[in-house]
């Protein structure tokens, strides 16, 4: 008997952004698999067995989900987020790639949701409201100078940016020279956000420029954003301002 | 009297992708605004108003939705995916930094919705599972020459992307430009998607190569994918491959 996987993007915290499909998804599995912080936010379901890990073995929780699944369980891998922006889906389709011919044959379905960088993009206005980019700053898998590089050939072709992975204990420094490299190519009020525990109770929001930007204030729920020269602050008296990036961001820095 | 804007993002088509938080929203509204397919996936409501208008005319609609929001009404702006990205949400703080002072007061909530290329790269397992980028082709704003210039870019730093906007009556070069430039950068076996009316009855998904893909192919309905030097195939016997960027999408071209 052969099982399932389900790949789920939970949204990025809200309960009222988990999508209808992925509610459904996850009343279907008979195992949930993930970081320990998502997996408690699937509702509980007599029966259903949770299977916890820690957040930096993707390859390991992959391939734990995929061979119960080829055992014939109905398993959802939970990411935050969209599971295929910087989430498990990757990790899975590595695990099939690299693994059992026998794991081809598993029916696995990816199910999108709302990626947290729009979420963090929406409290603000439209930050992400032209051509953009995604960037982890994570330098576990690829050189450091692969993400400079990256960083520099956004900024100069006018690209906004997520960047995701910013900072945590095992990466304290990539964060400040990043902001450095970009200082060089990008006008000093180019806008930054730190965006922290996006929908969340805790949530908390900030809006600064390139040249104030400190990357002590990210942790490891933080995504970071950076603006383009066009990107704009629309001021509001007692209120925080709005910031987008216009559909006719035309000049690159 | 001061009134409420939403702007709102449906998801891709499929009503189970539409948020509980976007559905709430759109009970809410006195009225609805937007482009007429996506107005006619909101449920009816009894007393509520439908503005329809043409695609094209973003800020006109911004504008209109504004002066209606500060009459006192509650207006939702609807955008297909995520507002955020190339949809309604920029026009509308466009049309707010360019227009009336009092409009700065409204209460403006966007809603994120499921991005349109994350649905899509769901569709064909990670596609974007790395870091990636979204360019519109469209050059009613913005110079070709940028756009050229972002797409090598985002090639030679070995960006998978989005391609929005990428065929349309008025819009019919654009797209096979684009290819023979990435043909420059990228190798010929570089997967492309032509993801069309995703998650909606008709969808249509083909995986080809850089070498192979045909503007001819997409239509308005269309989001393109270009993958990485890195972004491989997992061929499976009988059913269409999946496709994947590695997390260590290393090297670029």
């Amino acid at each position: 008997m052969i099982g399932k996987l389900f790949i789920i993007g939970l949204g990025p915290g809200d309960a009222a952004m988990l999508t209808p499909q992925a509610a459904v998804a996850l009343t279907l599995a008979s195992d949930l698999v993930g970081y320990g912080p998502y997996v408690d936010r699937a509702p509980q379901k007599p029966g259903q067995i949770r299977h916890v890990s820690d957040n930096r073995k993707e390859l390991d929780r992959a391939r734990h989900a995929l061979e119960m699944a080829a055992a014939g369980r109905v398993v959802a891998v939970l990411s935050a987020g969209d599971a295929g922006v910087f989430g498990m889906a990757s990790a899975v389709f590595e695990a099939i790639d690299k693994g059992e011919p026998a794991w081809r044959e598993l029916e696995v379905e990816v199910v999108a949701g709302v990626s947290a960088m729009f979420a963090a993009a929406a409290q603000v206005g439209a930050f992400l409201g032209h051509d953009f980019c995604a960037i982890s700053l994570s330098d576990n898998l690829k050189p450091w100078a692969l993400v400079l590089r990256r960083l520099r050939a956004a900024a100069e072709a006018g690209f906004a940016m997520a960047l995701y992975n910013p900072h945590s204990r095992a990466r304290p420094w990539q964060l400040n020279a990043a902001f450095e490299l970009l200082r060089e190519v990008l006008p000093p009020e180019t806008p930054v956000v730190f965006a922290t525990a996006v929908s969340r109770v805790d949530e908390q929001i900030e809006i600064v420029t390139l040249a104030a930007a400190d990357s002590l204030r990210a942790d490891m729920r933080t995504l970071v954003m950076v603006g383009t020269a066009a990107t704009r602050r629309i001021e509001r008296p007692g209120r925080p301002p709005w910031v987008y990036t216009p559909r006719f961001a035309g000049d690159a820095a």
